[in-house]
């Protein structure tokens, strides 16, 4: 285990062995992982990676996991060179890492819940649970399923029907909860205290929001091993986005890449935007909301991990904007009708932040920028109601195609 | 242009230049690609291959393309042990080849037409078409669209409400046809006789369905280079199942592998199950149906390569086996619970057909078994209503938590 080091406080410092613990005892800060650098350093090389397994597993020597058991083929999804949007906001070399299509759950939760649900075999854990805006408790659901764990999640009652079948499927128990995802967090954690289980972005927190780490980690094997100039991520918790920028910092830690850190780009939406605030009024603590968006997975009004999430915007030189709910929408055709890529409300965030960025003159036009599509349209299918072209319907005949269809 | 030789007819042996043809003017029979295995044998290796591109265009050499430009990142999919379903079934060496998250539209159609619209940007067209059953329309509209390619789709109008949004989405022409999907791909065919399009199924026919031939040569790469002794795949037009044991062969024929070829499972739903019939009956020619099931995306009454498929199933000492509307959900929710996976109505009619091969006594404990999971179960939601455990609603509290989930 010489990779890993401790847990430690991310507030006062304090240090703790490695166990399935998240909340400092001393100052209730949040318990992070320290590495070894130095030791990581020895073993770890781009060629041993790129021989490795072709999954987010070729990165395990910056994981906190020994044994990888549980989400073996998540992670190593592609990036993609948006040519036709690029050329459309005048960005000569924009990218998509495209975690629309992530295994098995289509979002960037199958990453995080590989490596948490294999640390939680790891501690001995038999159950695993989270509280959810829906694709987590998709991922805990059918990770779980896979690794004979039994399996709780917990989720706002009003979700995505696409989303709440997306867990049933997997036969673990739903807990439908009568209020939004602060509430549910809330009576999640007092269960956590009470139940032996893994809540994977609970108790196991600490080892759950490593995975993210893996999106930097693939973005810059896949562009040559080199760090972007640009990165735009959607924050609800703030955990991915905290994670990317740690990712991308380990990788020059452990001399894998050289270069300047990315500036990081953030994008709430504007029915639920408590990282945005305080960031845009210089404040280094969150004021909770109400939310009020249809992107419900990125619909966290008190986030865990805010106030690190601002401290990243601003020491990477970068910012947090906002979407309207309309935008979303808007964001969301953009990167179909360009790209060919069918993304959620959180990619349509992401998207229509992106754009506004360009306009406002945020983003040169040679740099390189990667937009981190985090979820699949499928799953939140019913907020484009109303918003598409309807199909031409005709009678299967050659007549009837060139008269309605061709017209003339 | 040396790997491939010719198209040639696969009725009368005629040959034909490589053009976007797919009819024989002398017999009517279907064209198929005539390669130069010589001149392949001379470029490929296993080495080569390994070092390519993460996705089918590793396998260019076998695949009826010089310059791909369309669906860069479709194929390469997890191979996935399941241990659980295996140990359900009592099979030691099962596989699901996992194309429910094929980049970028969840299908292995995202092969198929990355082939096809590769090979028909070479030969000048600027329009896309298809006659699809819904997966082979989402595809084409993605892929289209990235490529900067008008698209008409046609769909039967009675189609999953996710299909047909995971079309429009991408901004084509969708054309829904009072009918089955027989009367769609008739029309289809008329309209590619008068507009100079280039329809994936149809005119571009040969080339687009040697895309299914990189799931073979995947899943020999993720064995270690070996032929699993059995398949399990679906069948609508045939095109797939027949492709697959084409793939194999061609594997042994460059010299990439040894050893027996694989018995060809064929599942197909009962509600549509034409090839089948031929098959049970012994005869050489397909009698067309009128589909009725919830498979949608399989039910082909009139399969253009059911009599291929009919000889594949012969040749490889196969079978072919159907599914009830109940089992093919059953196969969803099985396949669910076990693997943490989600398939849509056409995987889980080959998980339904596996397990009563299994069950008849037709696969060997220790044989190395490969199904093939061709979609997303996100795709064909409905099918699910009334199918699954409801969440169990509650209130933010403890308390209720205790009494309504817990019990007691
Ligand atoms: C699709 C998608 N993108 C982004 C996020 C943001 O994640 P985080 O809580 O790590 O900020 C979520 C969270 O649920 C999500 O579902
Ligand atoms: C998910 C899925 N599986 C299998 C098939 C069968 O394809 P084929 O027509 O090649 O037999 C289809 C056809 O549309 C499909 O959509
Ligand atoms: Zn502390
Ligand atoms: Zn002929």
């Amino acid at each position: 285990m010489a990779k890993v080091k401790a847990l430690k406080c991310k507030e006062c410092g304090a240090e703790y062995p490695v166990e399935p613990i998240h909340v400092c005892e001393f100052c209730f800060g949040p318990l992070e992982i320290v590495y070894d650098y130095d030791e990581i350093k020895k073993n770890i090389s781009r060629e041993k990676i790129e021989k490795g397994p072709k999954s987010l597993w070729r990165y395990i020597d910056l994981l906190p996991v020994e044994n990888p058991t549980v989400g073996l083929s998540a992670g190593f999804t592609p990036l993609v060179k948006a040519e036709n949007l690029g050329k459309l906001l005048g960005l000569n070399n924009l990218y998509i890492k495209d975690d629309s299509v992530n295994h098995p759950t289509l979002s960037f939760k199958d990453r995080v819940v590989a490596v948490a649900l294999s640390k939680a075999k790891e501690f001995g854990f038999d159950t695993a649970a989270c509280a959810s805006t829906g694709n987590l408790a998709n991922s805990v659901a059918a990770h779980a399923a896979s690794a004979g764990m039994k399996c709780y999640v917990f989720i706002p009652a009003n979700l995505e029907t696409n989303k709440i079948i997306g867990s049933l499927v997997f036969n673990p128990v739903v807990v439908a909860v009568d209020g939004n995802y602060d509430d549910v967090n809330r009576l999640s954690s007092e269960i956590a205290n009470e139940f032996g289980w893994a809540f994977v972005n609970i108790n196991v927190r600490p080892f759950y929001s490593e995975g993210s780490k893996t999106l930097a980690f693939e973005v810059a094997e896949q562009l040559g091993w080199k760090i972007p100039n640009v990165v735009v991520a959607p924050l609800a918790s703030g955990s991915l986005y905290t994670k990317i920028w740690k990712g991308f910092n380990e990788l020059r830690e452990v001399g894998l890449v050289e270069g300047d850190l990315p500036r990081m780009l953030g994008a709430q939406a504007e029915g639920c935007s408590p990282i945005y605030q305080a960031f845009k009024e210089g404040r280094d603590f969150i004021k909770p909301v109400k939310p009020n968006t249809i992107a419900k997975s990125i619909a966290i009004g008190n986030p865990a991990d805010g106030p690190y999430a601002v401290k990243v915007a601003k020491e990477s030189k970068g910012d947090i904007q906002i979407a309207t709910d309309e935008e979303i929408i808007e964001g969301i055709k953009l990167l179909a009708k360009t790209e060919g890529i069918f993304t959620e409300t959180a990619g349509g965030t992401t998207i229509a932040v992106l754009k506004k960025y360009v306009e406002m003159g945020m983003i040169d036009k040679d740099e390189v920028v990667v937009a981190y599509i985090t979820g699949n349209g499928y799953k939140t299918m019913e907020v484009l109601e109303g918003k598409l072209e309807k199909p031409i319907h005709i009678k299967p005949s050659l007549a009837e195609f060139k008269s309605k269809v061709i017209g003339g």
